[in-house]
Protein backbone atom coordinates (compact mmCIF):
# COMPACT_ATOMS: atom_id res chain seq x y z
CA UNK A 1 0.00 0.00 0.00
CA UNK A 2 1.48 3.38 -1.13
CA UNK A 3 0.73 6.61 0.88
CA UNK A 4 -0.40 9.29 -1.43
CA UNK A 5 -1.98 12.05 -1.06
CA UNK A 6 -4.77 11.65 -3.67
CA UNK A 7 -7.49 9.29 -4.61
CA UNK A 8 -7.36 8.69 -8.41
CA UNK A 9 -10.36 10.46 -8.99
CA UNK A 10 -11.11 13.61 -6.52
CA UNK A 11 -15.05 13.16 -6.61
CA UNK A 12 -14.71 8.84 -5.91
CA UNK A 13 -13.53 6.31 -3.39
CA UNK A 14 -10.35 5.03 -4.31
CA UNK A 15 -11.11 2.28 -1.91
CA UNK A 16 -14.41 0.27 -1.14
CA UNK A 17 -14.99 -2.17 1.35
CA UNK A 18 -18.22 -4.46 1.97
CA UNK A 19 -18.58 -6.27 4.71
CA UNK A 20 -14.82 -6.19 5.11
CA UNK A 21 -14.28 -7.65 0.97
CA UNK A 22 -13.12 -5.10 -1.55
CA UNK A 23 -15.31 -3.84 -3.89
CA UNK A 24 -14.81 -4.34 -7.29
CA UNK A 25 -18.03 -2.91 -9.67
CA UNK A 26 -20.13 -5.77 -10.50
CA UNK A 27 -17.85 -8.26 -8.98
CA UNK A 28 -17.13 -8.46 -5.46
CA UNK A 29 -17.80 -7.58 -2.60
CA UNK A 30 -21.38 -6.22 -4.01
CA UNK A 31 -24.08 -4.98 -2.31
CA UNK A 32 -27.38 -7.05 -1.86
CA UNK A 33 -30.30 -5.93 -3.96
CA UNK A 34 -32.51 -6.40 -0.97
CA UNK A 35 -30.53 -4.08 1.13
CA UNK A 36 -32.75 -2.03 3.46
CA UNK A 37 -30.41 0.56 3.05
CA UNK A 38 -31.20 1.17 -0.23
CA UNK A 39 -35.05 0.16 -0.18
CA UNK A 40 -35.90 2.50 3.31
CA UNK A 41 -32.73 4.72 3.45
CA UNK A 42 -32.51 2.27 6.97
CA UNK A 43 -29.36 2.92 7.90
CA UNK A 44 -26.40 5.10 9.46
CA UNK A 45 -23.76 6.69 8.16
CA UNK A 46 -20.17 8.71 9.19
CA UNK A 47 -18.10 10.57 7.27
CA UNK A 48 -14.83 10.85 9.20
CA UNK A 49 -11.81 13.25 8.58
CA UNK A 50 -8.38 11.44 8.37
CA UNK A 51 -5.31 13.51 8.70
CA UNK A 52 -1.57 12.30 9.00
CA UNK A 53 -2.97 8.65 8.07
CA UNK A 54 -5.60 8.54 11.60
CA UNK A 55 -8.87 9.06 11.67
CA UNK A 56 -10.14 12.47 13.89
CA UNK A 57 -12.03 12.19 16.46
CA UNK A 58 -13.37 8.50 15.38
CA UNK A 59 -14.14 8.08 19.20
CA UNK A 60 -16.64 11.07 18.70
CA UNK A 61 -17.89 9.35 15.53
CA UNK A 62 -17.91 5.73 16.88
CA UNK A 63 -20.28 6.96 19.70
CA UNK A 64 -22.80 8.74 17.71
CA UNK A 65 -22.76 5.51 15.26
CA UNK A 66 -23.41 3.54 18.33
CA UNK A 67 -25.79 5.51 19.75
CA UNK A 68 -27.89 5.70 16.53
CA UNK A 69 -27.61 1.75 15.93
CA UNK A 70 -29.35 1.73 18.95
CA UNK A 71 -32.33 4.22 18.47
CA UNK A 72 -32.72 2.43 15.48
CA UNK A 73 -32.29 -1.10 16.85
CA UNK A 74 -29.90 -2.32 13.72
CA UNK A 75 -27.13 -4.39 15.44
CA UNK A 76 -23.95 -2.65 15.14
CA UNK A 77 -21.06 -4.11 14.28
CA UNK A 78 -18.32 -4.69 16.58
CA UNK A 79 -17.06 -1.10 17.23
CA UNK A 80 -13.17 -2.68 17.63
CA UNK A 81 -14.01 -4.18 14.37
CA UNK A 82 -15.08 -0.72 12.83
CA UNK A 83 -12.47 1.21 13.59
CA UNK A 84 -9.75 -1.07 12.75
CA UNK A 85 -11.48 -0.77 9.37
CA UNK A 86 -11.05 3.36 9.13
CA UNK A 87 -8.09 2.93 10.55
CA UNK A 88 -6.44 0.88 7.67
CA UNK A 89 -8.09 2.86 5.03
CA UNK A 90 -6.84 6.38 6.60
CA UNK A 91 -3.39 5.08 7.10
CA UNK A 92 -2.88 4.76 3.18
CA UNK A 93 -3.20 8.22 2.69
CA UNK A 94 -1.87 11.91 4.31
CA UNK A 95 -5.62 13.14 4.13
CA UNK A 96 -8.67 11.50 3.38
CA UNK A 97 -12.26 11.20 4.12
CA UNK A 98 -13.79 7.84 5.20
CA UNK A 99 -17.07 7.40 4.84
CA UNK A 100 -18.54 4.30 6.57
CA UNK A 101 -22.34 3.56 6.20
CA UNK A 102 -24.02 1.02 8.74
CA UNK A 103 -27.50 -0.58 7.17
CA UNK A 104 -30.11 -2.62 8.71
CA UNK A 105 -29.28 -5.15 6.36
CA UNK A 106 -30.94 -7.20 3.55
CA UNK A 107 -34.61 -7.47 3.74
CA UNK A 108 -35.92 -10.75 5.38
CA UNK A 109 -39.43 -9.74 4.75
CA UNK A 110 -41.26 -7.56 2.49
CA UNK A 111 -42.82 -3.71 3.97
CA UNK A 112 -41.46 -1.24 5.87
CA UNK A 113 -41.77 -3.15 9.52
CA UNK A 114 -38.19 -5.17 10.04
CA UNK A 115 -38.49 -8.60 11.48
CA UNK A 116 -35.48 -7.71 13.43
CA UNK A 117 -33.66 -10.82 12.36
CA UNK A 118 -31.75 -8.87 10.12
CA UNK A 119 -27.87 -8.84 9.89
CA UNK A 120 -26.03 -5.39 9.24
CA UNK A 121 -24.18 -4.48 6.19
CA UNK A 122 -21.14 -2.54 6.55
CA UNK A 123 -19.68 -0.57 3.57
CA UNK A 124 -16.68 1.72 4.39
CA UNK A 125 -15.15 4.08 1.49
CA UNK A 126 -12.18 6.42 0.89
CA UNK A 127 -12.17 9.32 -0.47
CA UNK A 128 -9.73 11.78 -1.44
CA UNK A 129 -9.38 15.00 0.85
CA UNK A 130 -11.14 17.52 -1.46
CA UNK A 131 -9.27 21.18 -2.42
CA UNK A 132 -10.07 23.82 -0.24
CA UNK A 133 -10.04 27.38 -0.27
CA UNK A 134 -7.74 28.33 3.08
CA UNK A 135 -9.69 31.82 2.56
CA UNK A 136 -13.18 30.42 3.78
CA UNK A 137 -11.46 29.76 7.22
CA UNK A 138 -10.00 33.14 7.60
CA UNK A 139 -11.91 35.58 5.85
CA UNK A 140 -15.48 33.64 6.17
CA UNK A 141 -18.26 31.96 3.94
CA UNK A 142 -21.37 33.46 2.50
CA UNK A 143 -24.76 32.05 3.15
CA UNK A 144 -28.14 31.99 1.92
CA UNK A 145 -31.26 31.30 3.84
CA UNK A 146 -33.32 28.42 2.18
CA UNK A 147 -37.02 28.72 0.97
CA UNK A 148 -36.66 24.44 1.65
CA UNK A 149 -38.34 23.63 5.13
CA UNK A 150 -37.32 20.31 7.02
CA UNK A 151 -39.41 17.91 8.52
CA UNK A 152 -39.96 18.16 11.80
CA UNK A 153 -39.57 13.87 13.29
CA UNK A 154 -37.99 13.54 17.65
CA UNK A 155 -37.36 10.39 16.57
CA UNK A 156 -35.13 10.94 13.59
CA UNK A 157 -33.49 13.95 14.89
CA UNK A 158 -29.86 13.96 15.67
CA UNK A 159 -29.11 10.77 13.87
CA UNK A 160 -26.96 11.16 10.76
CA UNK A 161 -29.33 8.19 8.69
CA UNK A 162 -29.87 7.54 5.19
CA UNK A 163 -33.13 9.07 4.82
CA UNK A 164 -31.50 12.42 3.09
CA UNK A 165 -33.63 13.04 0.22
CA UNK A 166 -34.55 16.22 1.81
CA UNK A 167 -30.51 17.50 2.26
CA UNK A 168 -30.72 16.45 -1.36
CA UNK A 169 -32.77 18.45 -2.79
CA UNK A 170 -32.37 21.37 -0.09
CA UNK A 171 -28.84 21.17 -1.99
CA UNK A 172 -30.29 22.32 -5.39
CA UNK A 173 -30.01 25.81 -4.52
CA UNK A 174 -26.54 26.02 -3.86
CA UNK A 175 -25.69 26.70 -6.75
CA UNK A 176 -28.36 28.68 -8.06
CA UNK A 177 -27.49 31.27 -5.00
CA UNK A 178 -24.43 31.56 -5.56
CA UNK A 179 -22.97 31.19 -1.91
CA UNK A 180 -20.87 28.70 0.12
CA UNK A 181 -23.67 27.14 2.13
CA UNK A 182 -27.09 27.91 2.81
CA UNK A 183 -29.06 28.05 6.00
CA UNK A 184 -31.92 25.81 6.38
CA UNK A 185 -35.38 25.98 8.76
CA UNK A 186 -37.55 23.46 9.66
CA UNK A 187 -41.15 23.82 8.80
CA UNK A 188 -42.40 25.33 12.27
CA UNK A 189 -39.74 27.85 11.14
CA UNK A 190 -37.14 27.09 13.32
CA UNK A 191 -33.02 27.11 12.57
CA UNK A 192 -31.64 23.98 12.52
CA UNK A 193 -28.36 24.25 10.34
CA UNK A 194 -26.53 24.58 7.45
CA UNK A 195 -27.24 21.88 4.51
CA UNK A 196 -23.47 20.21 5.40
CA UNK A 197 -22.73 21.98 8.88
CA UNK A 198 -24.11 23.05 11.88
CA UNK A 199 -24.44 26.47 13.09
CA UNK A 200 -23.92 28.55 15.57
CA UNK A 201 -24.49 32.00 16.90
CA UNK A 202 -22.94 34.64 18.96
CA UNK A 203 -25.31 37.08 21.05
CA UNK A 204 -24.11 39.25 24.16
CA UNK A 205 -20.77 37.13 24.33
CA UNK A 206 -22.76 34.07 24.61
CA UNK A 207 -22.57 30.76 21.78
CA UNK A 208 -26.00 29.64 20.81
CA UNK A 209 -26.62 26.46 18.53
CA UNK A 210 -30.21 25.23 17.75
CA UNK A 211 -31.47 22.43 20.26
CA UNK A 212 -31.43 19.03 18.18
CA UNK A 213 -34.69 17.61 19.42
CA UNK A 214 -36.94 17.99 16.48
CA UNK A 215 -35.01 17.95 13.26
CA UNK A 216 -31.04 18.18 12.47
CA UNK A 217 -27.62 16.20 12.55
CA UNK A 218 -25.99 16.26 15.84
CA UNK A 219 -22.63 17.05 14.41
CA UNK A 220 -18.95 15.80 15.61
CA UNK A 221 -17.67 19.34 15.11
CA UNK A 222 -20.38 20.72 16.65
CA UNK A 223 -20.33 18.97 19.93
CA UNK A 224 -16.55 19.68 19.85
CA UNK A 225 -17.30 23.37 19.43
CA UNK A 226 -19.41 22.73 22.42
CA UNK A 227 -16.56 21.11 24.41
CA UNK A 228 -14.02 23.12 24.28
CA UNK A 229 -16.18 26.49 24.42
CA UNK A 230 -17.61 24.76 27.83
CA UNK A 231 -14.05 23.76 29.20
CA UNK A 232 -13.08 27.29 28.30
CA UNK A 233 -15.65 28.72 30.51
CA UNK A 234 -17.69 29.96 27.52
CA UNK A 235 -21.35 30.68 27.86
CA UNK A 236 -23.26 28.17 25.83
CA UNK A 237 -26.82 27.43 24.95
CA UNK A 238 -28.97 25.14 22.98
CA UNK A 239 -31.83 26.75 22.81
CA UNK A 240 -35.08 26.70 19.80
CA UNK A 241 -34.08 29.69 17.75
CA UNK A 242 -35.78 31.48 14.66
CA UNK A 243 -34.81 33.59 12.27
CA UNK A 244 -35.00 36.75 14.66
CA UNK A 245 -32.16 34.77 16.50
CA UNK A 246 -30.45 34.73 13.63
CA UNK A 247 -30.49 38.41 12.59
CA UNK A 248 -29.84 39.45 16.40
CA UNK A 249 -26.55 37.49 16.20
CA UNK A 250 -23.28 39.87 16.41
CA UNK A 251 -21.43 36.96 15.04
CA UNK A 252 -22.63 33.65 12.84
CA UNK A 253 -19.81 30.65 12.58
CA UNK A 254 -20.74 27.24 10.75
CA UNK A 255 -18.83 23.68 11.92
CA UNK A 256 -18.14 20.77 10.16
CA UNK A 257 -16.02 17.87 10.95
CA UNK A 258 -13.74 18.20 7.56
CA UNK A 259 -13.34 22.28 7.43
CA UNK A 260 -13.49 22.55 11.12
CA UNK A 261 -14.96 26.06 11.72
CA UNK A 262 -16.16 28.47 8.56
CA UNK A 263 -16.93 32.01 9.96
CA UNK A 264 -19.78 33.50 8.47
CA UNK A 265 -19.06 36.65 6.31
CA UNK A 266 -22.92 37.22 4.96
CA UNK A 267 -26.13 36.61 5.55
CA UNK A 268 -28.17 36.73 2.65
CA UNK A 269 -27.93 40.44 2.12
CA UNK A 270 -26.33 41.31 5.48
CA UNK A 271 -22.61 41.76 5.75
CA UNK A 272 -20.62 40.19 9.46
CA UNK A 273 -17.33 40.13 10.55
CA UNK A 274 -15.12 37.03 11.80
CA UNK A 275 -15.80 38.17 15.14
CA UNK A 276 -13.42 37.98 18.44
CA UNK A 277 -15.48 34.62 19.89
CA UNK A 278 -15.42 33.12 16.43
CA UNK A 279 -12.05 33.42 16.04
CA UNK A 280 -11.65 32.69 20.22
CA UNK A 281 -13.76 29.17 19.30
CA UNK A 282 -11.28 28.56 16.31
CA UNK A 283 -8.05 28.76 18.79
CA UNK A 284 -9.68 26.57 21.00
CA UNK A 285 -10.04 23.63 18.57
CA UNK A 286 -7.01 24.25 16.24
CA UNK A 287 -4.97 21.66 18.23
CA UNK A 288 -7.70 18.85 18.39
CA UNK A 289 -7.96 19.35 14.79
CA UNK A 290 -4.06 18.89 13.49
CA UNK A 291 -3.31 16.39 16.29
CA UNK A 292 -6.27 13.88 14.77
CA UNK A 293 -7.03 13.52 18.45
CA UNK A 294 -9.78 10.41 19.07
CA UNK A 295 -12.05 12.68 20.47
CA UNK B 1 -40.93 -19.95 -17.02
CA UNK B 2 -43.02 -21.28 -15.29
CA UNK B 3 -46.42 -20.41 -14.28
CA UNK B 4 -46.70 -21.10 -10.03
CA UNK B 5 -48.88 -19.46 -7.60
CA UNK B 6 -46.15 -18.25 -4.68
CA UNK B 7 -42.19 -17.53 -4.79
CA UNK B 8 -39.86 -19.75 -3.03
CA UNK B 9 -40.29 -18.15 -0.21
CA UNK B 10 -43.24 -16.42 0.95
CA UNK B 11 -41.15 -12.49 2.26
CA UNK B 12 -38.31 -12.61 -0.21
CA UNK B 13 -38.51 -12.22 -4.03
CA UNK B 14 -37.96 -15.06 -6.12
CA UNK B 15 -37.03 -12.70 -9.25
CA UNK B 16 -35.08 -9.61 -8.92
CA UNK B 17 -33.64 -7.63 -12.37
CA UNK B 18 -31.23 -5.23 -11.50
CA UNK B 19 -30.92 -2.67 -14.73
CA UNK B 20 -32.22 -5.72 -16.97
CA UNK B 21 -29.72 -8.03 -15.63
CA UNK B 22 -30.80 -11.47 -13.16
CA UNK B 23 -29.32 -10.35 -9.77
CA UNK B 24 -27.58 -13.35 -8.19
CA UNK B 25 -26.88 -12.72 -4.51
CA UNK B 26 -22.80 -11.43 -4.67
CA UNK B 27 -22.26 -12.57 -8.55
CA UNK B 28 -24.65 -10.95 -11.12
CA UNK B 29 -26.08 -7.47 -11.80
CA UNK B 30 -25.58 -6.48 -8.23
CA UNK B 31 -25.80 -3.03 -7.22
CA UNK B 32 -23.48 -0.37 -7.02
CA UNK B 33 -21.98 0.41 -3.54
CA UNK B 34 -21.51 4.20 -4.86
CA UNK B 35 -25.68 4.01 -5.37
CA UNK B 36 -27.10 7.29 -4.29
CA UNK B 37 -30.35 4.91 -3.29
CA UNK B 38 -28.05 3.56 -1.19
CA UNK B 39 -26.06 6.68 0.42
CA UNK B 40 -28.79 8.77 0.40
CA UNK B 41 -32.39 7.49 -0.14
CA UNK B 42 -32.15 9.26 -3.28
CA UNK B 43 -34.79 7.69 -5.37
CA UNK B 44 -38.44 6.24 -5.64
CA UNK B 45 -39.91 3.06 -5.85
CA UNK B 46 -43.62 1.13 -6.87
CA UNK B 47 -45.24 -1.40 -5.73
CA UNK B 48 -47.54 -2.75 -8.25
CA UNK B 49 -50.45 -5.56 -7.71
CA UNK B 50 -50.59 -8.27 -10.53
CA UNK B 51 -53.14 -10.31 -10.67
CA UNK B 52 -53.55 -12.99 -13.80
CA UNK B 53 -50.40 -12.58 -14.86
CA UNK B 54 -50.96 -8.94 -15.48
CA UNK B 55 -49.71 -5.85 -13.38
CA UNK B 56 -53.04 -3.85 -12.31
CA UNK B 57 -52.92 0.06 -12.55
CA UNK B 58 -49.61 -0.10 -14.55
CA UNK B 59 -50.18 3.40 -15.72
CA UNK B 60 -51.14 4.96 -12.63
CA UNK B 61 -47.98 3.54 -11.18
CA UNK B 62 -45.73 4.74 -14.07
CA UNK B 63 -47.15 8.19 -14.15
CA UNK B 64 -46.40 8.54 -10.52
CA UNK B 65 -43.24 7.15 -10.99
CA UNK B 66 -42.45 9.67 -14.10
CA UNK B 67 -43.85 12.74 -12.21
CA UNK B 68 -41.75 11.44 -9.37
CA UNK B 69 -38.64 11.56 -11.43
CA UNK B 70 -39.31 15.04 -12.76
CA UNK B 71 -39.58 16.39 -9.36
CA UNK B 72 -36.51 14.99 -8.36
CA UNK B 73 -34.35 15.56 -11.21
CA UNK B 74 -34.03 11.94 -11.99
CA UNK B 75 -33.61 10.88 -16.00
CA UNK B 76 -36.74 8.28 -15.69
CA UNK B 77 -35.61 5.13 -17.47
CA UNK B 78 -37.80 4.61 -20.30
CA UNK B 79 -41.31 3.90 -19.50
CA UNK B 80 -41.88 1.03 -22.25
CA UNK B 81 -39.02 -0.42 -21.23
CA UNK B 82 -40.21 -0.33 -17.28
CA UNK B 83 -43.80 -1.60 -18.33
CA UNK B 84 -42.26 -4.09 -20.59
CA UNK B 85 -40.28 -5.26 -17.29
CA UNK B 86 -43.10 -4.91 -14.91
CA UNK B 87 -45.19 -7.14 -17.70
CA UNK B 88 -42.36 -9.54 -17.89
CA UNK B 89 -42.37 -10.32 -14.17
CA UNK B 90 -45.94 -10.32 -13.96
CA UNK B 91 -46.54 -13.02 -16.40
CA UNK B 92 -44.59 -15.57 -14.75
CA UNK B 93 -47.28 -15.72 -11.67
CA UNK B 94 -51.39 -16.20 -11.31
CA UNK B 95 -50.55 -13.20 -8.25
CA UNK B 96 -47.66 -11.27 -7.35
CA UNK B 97 -46.13 -8.16 -6.72
CA UNK B 98 -43.83 -6.19 -8.37
CA UNK B 99 -41.79 -3.84 -6.68
CA UNK B 100 -39.91 -1.09 -9.07
CA UNK B 101 -37.28 0.83 -7.60
CA UNK B 102 -35.39 3.93 -9.75
CA UNK B 103 -32.69 6.04 -7.97
CA UNK B 104 -30.53 8.86 -9.12
CA UNK B 105 -27.76 6.07 -9.83
CA UNK B 106 -24.31 5.50 -8.65
CA UNK B 107 -23.00 8.67 -7.35
CA UNK B 108 -20.75 10.69 -9.92
CA UNK B 109 -19.18 13.11 -6.90
CA UNK B 110 -19.07 13.29 -2.83
CA UNK B 111 -21.94 14.74 -0.47
CA UNK B 112 -26.05 15.31 -0.76
CA UNK B 113 -25.91 17.41 -4.08
CA UNK B 114 -26.39 15.39 -7.22
CA UNK B 115 -24.19 16.49 -9.97
CA UNK B 116 -26.93 16.21 -12.75
CA UNK B 117 -24.58 13.81 -14.93
CA UNK B 118 -26.17 10.35 -12.59
CA UNK B 119 -27.61 7.60 -14.62
CA UNK B 120 -30.15 6.21 -12.99
CA UNK B 121 -30.29 2.52 -11.43
CA UNK B 122 -33.51 0.42 -12.03
CA UNK B 123 -34.45 -2.39 -9.50
CA UNK B 124 -37.03 -4.57 -9.92
CA UNK B 125 -38.44 -7.22 -7.51
CA UNK B 126 -41.27 -9.67 -7.90
CA UNK B 127 -42.51 -11.03 -4.72
CA UNK B 128 -45.03 -13.73 -3.92
CA UNK B 129 -48.83 -12.67 -3.09
CA UNK B 130 -48.84 -12.16 1.16
CA UNK B 131 -51.71 -14.40 2.55
CA UNK B 132 -54.51 -12.69 3.23
CA UNK B 133 -57.30 -12.55 5.53
CA UNK B 134 -60.99 -12.02 3.51
CA UNK B 135 -62.56 -11.19 6.78
CA UNK B 136 -60.31 -7.58 6.54
CA UNK B 137 -62.59 -6.12 4.02
CA UNK B 138 -65.87 -7.71 4.67
CA UNK B 139 -65.69 -7.06 8.45
CA UNK B 140 -62.86 -4.60 8.97
CA UNK B 141 -59.53 -3.20 10.02
CA UNK B 142 -58.56 -2.31 13.84
CA UNK B 143 -56.21 0.67 13.36
CA UNK B 144 -54.40 2.62 16.42
CA UNK B 145 -53.63 6.04 16.62
CA UNK B 146 -49.55 6.54 16.28
CA UNK B 147 -47.54 9.18 18.97
CA UNK B 148 -45.10 9.18 16.18
CA UNK B 149 -45.67 12.00 13.99
CA UNK B 150 -43.94 12.54 10.38
CA UNK B 151 -42.21 15.59 9.53
CA UNK B 152 -43.94 18.27 7.09
CA UNK B 153 -42.07 18.47 3.88
CA UNK B 154 -43.91 20.15 0.81
CA UNK B 155 -41.06 19.28 -1.95
CA UNK B 156 -41.34 15.84 -0.80
CA UNK B 157 -45.13 15.47 -0.27
CA UNK B 158 -47.41 12.95 -2.49
CA UNK B 159 -43.72 10.97 -3.61
CA UNK B 160 -43.21 7.50 -3.06
CA UNK B 161 -39.71 7.80 -2.03
CA UNK B 162 -36.84 5.77 -0.80
CA UNK B 163 -36.23 8.09 2.37
CA UNK B 164 -38.51 6.36 4.71
CA UNK B 165 -36.75 5.87 7.88
CA UNK B 166 -39.54 7.81 9.83
CA UNK B 167 -41.96 4.62 8.15
CA UNK B 168 -39.91 1.86 9.19
CA UNK B 169 -40.00 3.52 12.77
CA UNK B 170 -43.34 4.36 12.68
CA UNK B 171 -44.42 0.64 11.91
CA UNK B 172 -42.54 -0.72 14.58
CA UNK B 173 -45.57 0.09 17.00
CA UNK B 174 -48.07 -2.12 15.27
CA UNK B 175 -47.68 -5.30 16.65
CA UNK B 176 -47.21 -3.98 19.91
CA UNK B 177 -50.22 -2.39 19.58
CA UNK B 178 -51.42 -5.35 18.33
CA UNK B 179 -53.81 -4.03 15.41
CA UNK B 180 -53.91 -4.40 11.71
CA UNK B 181 -52.68 -0.62 11.01
CA UNK B 182 -51.46 2.24 12.52
CA UNK B 183 -52.97 6.13 11.71
CA UNK B 184 -50.37 8.84 11.32
CA UNK B 185 -50.30 12.45 12.42
CA UNK B 186 -47.91 14.88 11.31
CA UNK B 187 -46.01 17.55 13.44
CA UNK B 188 -48.30 19.86 13.31
CA UNK B 189 -51.20 17.33 14.29
CA UNK B 190 -52.62 16.88 10.67
CA UNK B 191 -54.00 13.42 9.77
CA UNK B 192 -51.69 11.95 7.52
CA UNK B 193 -52.33 8.50 6.21
CA UNK B 194 -51.50 4.57 7.71
CA UNK B 195 -48.38 3.60 7.52
CA UNK B 196 -49.21 1.06 4.41
CA UNK B 197 -52.53 2.88 3.65
CA UNK B 198 -54.45 6.53 2.82
CA UNK B 199 -56.93 7.45 5.01
CA UNK B 200 -60.89 8.65 3.94
CA UNK B 201 -63.12 9.67 6.04
CA UNK B 202 -66.93 9.63 5.53
CA UNK B 203 -69.17 12.83 7.13
CA UNK B 204 -72.28 13.93 6.30
CA UNK B 205 -72.68 11.83 3.22
CA UNK B 206 -69.42 12.84 1.93
CA UNK B 207 -66.03 11.35 1.13
CA UNK B 208 -63.35 13.15 3.23
CA UNK B 209 -59.40 12.48 2.71
CA UNK B 210 -55.92 14.21 3.62
CA UNK B 211 -54.60 16.58 0.88
CA UNK B 212 -50.80 16.06 0.50
CA UNK B 213 -49.64 19.36 0.87
CA UNK B 214 -47.63 18.84 3.31
CA UNK B 215 -47.18 15.03 3.84
CA UNK B 216 -48.27 11.66 3.38
CA UNK B 217 -47.68 9.60 -0.21
CA UNK B 218 -50.19 9.69 -3.26
CA UNK B 219 -51.42 6.68 -3.31
CA UNK B 220 -52.50 4.75 -6.28
CA UNK B 221 -55.83 3.05 -4.98
CA UNK B 222 -56.46 6.70 -3.30
CA UNK B 223 -56.29 8.22 -6.51
CA UNK B 224 -58.64 5.28 -8.23
CA UNK B 225 -61.31 5.63 -5.09
CA UNK B 226 -61.75 9.53 -5.80
CA UNK B 227 -61.43 9.28 -8.95
CA UNK B 228 -64.53 6.80 -9.34
CA UNK B 229 -66.63 8.48 -6.63
CA UNK B 230 -66.38 11.57 -8.99
CA UNK B 231 -67.87 9.31 -11.66
CA UNK B 232 -70.49 7.93 -9.26
CA UNK B 233 -71.08 11.53 -8.60
CA UNK B 234 -70.15 11.21 -5.04
CA UNK B 235 -69.09 14.01 -2.92
CA UNK B 236 -65.55 14.36 -2.33
CA UNK B 237 -63.02 16.45 -0.64
CA UNK B 238 -59.06 16.36 -0.15
CA UNK B 239 -58.84 18.79 2.88
CA UNK B 240 -56.50 19.77 5.99
CA UNK B 241 -57.81 17.53 8.42
CA UNK B 242 -56.95 16.85 12.23
CA UNK B 243 -57.73 14.58 14.71
CA UNK B 244 -61.17 16.16 15.34
CA UNK B 245 -62.07 15.39 11.74
CA UNK B 246 -61.80 10.97 12.33
CA UNK B 247 -63.75 11.59 15.65
CA UNK B 248 -66.47 13.05 13.78
CA UNK B 249 -66.13 10.37 10.96
CA UNK B 250 -69.05 8.36 10.72
CA UNK B 251 -67.26 5.76 8.56
CA UNK B 252 -63.49 5.27 8.11
CA UNK B 253 -61.38 3.44 5.29
CA UNK B 254 -58.06 2.50 4.27
CA UNK B 255 -56.63 2.10 1.01
CA UNK B 256 -53.61 0.21 -1.06
CA UNK B 257 -53.06 -1.46 -3.99
CA UNK B 258 -52.91 -4.38 -3.03
CA UNK B 259 -55.56 -4.48 -0.69
CA UNK B 260 -58.14 -2.14 -2.16
CA UNK B 261 -60.16 -1.05 0.55
CA UNK B 262 -60.15 -1.85 4.02
CA UNK B 263 -63.11 -0.95 5.98
CA UNK B 264 -62.16 0.68 9.79
CA UNK B 265 -64.47 -1.42 12.35
CA UNK B 266 -62.21 0.18 15.36
CA UNK B 267 -60.17 3.32 16.19
CA UNK B 268 -58.46 2.99 19.39
CA UNK B 269 -61.21 2.63 21.58
CA UNK B 270 -64.27 3.47 19.33
CA UNK B 271 -66.26 0.80 17.63
CA UNK B 272 -67.33 1.41 13.82
CA UNK B 273 -69.26 -0.45 11.16
CA UNK B 274 -68.44 -0.53 7.68
CA UNK B 275 -71.19 2.02 6.41
CA UNK B 276 -73.15 2.50 3.40
CA UNK B 277 -70.13 4.74 1.48
CA UNK B 278 -67.75 2.40 2.19
CA UNK B 279 -69.48 -0.50 1.23
CA UNK B 280 -70.94 1.68 -1.72
CA UNK B 281 -67.45 2.25 -3.28
CA UNK B 282 -66.21 -1.10 -2.59
CA UNK B 283 -68.50 -1.93 -4.72
CA UNK B 284 -67.43 0.23 -7.43
CA UNK B 285 -63.52 -0.16 -7.59
CA UNK B 286 -64.39 -4.24 -7.38
CA UNK B 287 -64.51 -4.31 -11.32
CA UNK B 288 -61.13 -2.67 -11.47
CA UNK B 289 -59.67 -4.55 -9.16
CA UNK B 290 -60.49 -7.54 -10.47
CA UNK B 291 -59.96 -7.25 -14.55
CA UNK B 292 -56.26 -5.98 -13.81
CA UNK B 293 -57.14 -2.65 -15.83
CA UNK B 294 -54.13 -0.56 -16.73
CA UNK B 295 -55.39 2.65 -14.88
Amino acid sequence: VTRGSSATHPNLPDAVLVDGTAWREGLAGTPSALDRGLHFGDGLFETIACRGGRPRFAGLHLQRLTLGCERLGIALPPPTELRAEIELLAADREASLVKVIVTRGPATGRGYGARGDERPTRISLRYGWPPEDPRLQDEGVAVQLSEFRLGENAELAGLKHLSRLDLVLARRGLEAAGVDELLLFSSSGRLVSGSMTNVFLVEGGRLRTPRIDLCGVAGVMRRVVLRAAERAGLAVEEAALGREDLERAQEVFLTNARVGIWPVRRVHTRTLSPGPLTRRVQQLIAPSLEEATDG
